[in-house]
């Protein structure tokens, strides 16, 4: 019926705007009256503002991963947190819920094989084929680019930090 | 009173993602309560999306250019055009009403030299110090760049078009 081809769009990069250009694409795709999620992996990386914006757009903001720091003492109890997070993917894509989910961070955990990647690659082989799905996150992985439709890199070139700017409110957090 | 800087913010590159991680960006800002505005200096290249979505989450769209082409027979018409969109920029960044203003697609029209650079640095310079400024478009001058707090290169690595995949609804329009 639909002519309806479900994108696999990748957001990578040093960059910034990888997670804030997928929150732009949901603000779209709901003004088109898309359902979308947007599922968390990394604690912490969300801000209090799209935090605010979402529910008023209807976004459906969904926070995993709380507690994981990269620098745990058990890695077992990181992997199970990364587990539970691919778990809620796989099972909001295939609810019939939703036209567009992103797996925010899902690049970094991959990159540092928090999950397998053969896992992942096959999931999104067989995913529903009208679902669009944005997998974000620096070091996407080769099997991720070459499964993807739409590739973006951010590429940092200048950095408020490196020049002693403070991180702004609104902006970045 | 208040510690927060500006900033001069470029999103750039040849690749997908300027216009959207602003929009990004100002779905933060507005959850942080800062008000917003987006100026369009390039008709059509505001998706209904993004239009249907605003005025859920209170961001103000100023489309202008509309009629712009590229292609005119008359190029003093197109240069009047931006003209009219760049003194809406500077009215509203000075009115107060706004804490972070977006010039979407400013830097391919200065790229095409419809307005002088030189104009354009000068009004960032003096622009209230509390204010935030989204410069997007791709080619980026090297004087907006230098000037800039925060750059990043959005870069195409992979576009579906290329692939023969038609455009998608709620994605890219």
């Amino acid at each position: 019926m639909s002519e309806r081809k479900g994108l696999i769009i990748v957001h990578t990069g040093n960059g910034k705007g990888k997670t804030t250009a997928a929150l732009g694409l949901a603000l779209r795709a709901l003004g088109c009256g898309f359902r979308v999620a947007m599922i968390q992996f990394i604690k912490g990386k969300w801000k209090y503002g799209e935090r605010e914006s979402a529910p008023r757009i209807g976004l459906d903001l969904i926070p995993m991963g709380q507690g994981f720091t990269w620098d745990s003492k058990d890695i077992e109890v990181d992997k199970a947190m990364m587990r539970a997070a691919w778990e809620e993917c796989k099972a909001r894509t295939h609810s019939g819920n939703y036209d567009l989910l992103i797996f925010d961070e899902i690049n970094y955990v991959l990159g540092y094989g928090y999950l397998p990647i053969e896992e992942v690659v096959e999931f999104l082989k067989g995913k529903p084929p009208s679902v669009h799905v944005v997998l974000t996150g620096r070091n996407a992985k080769p099997e991720i680019i070459e499964l993807a439709d739409l590739v973006t890199e951010m590429k940092e070139i200048k950095h408020p930090f490196k020049q002693g700017i403070k991180a702004q409110r609104g902006i970045e957090f």
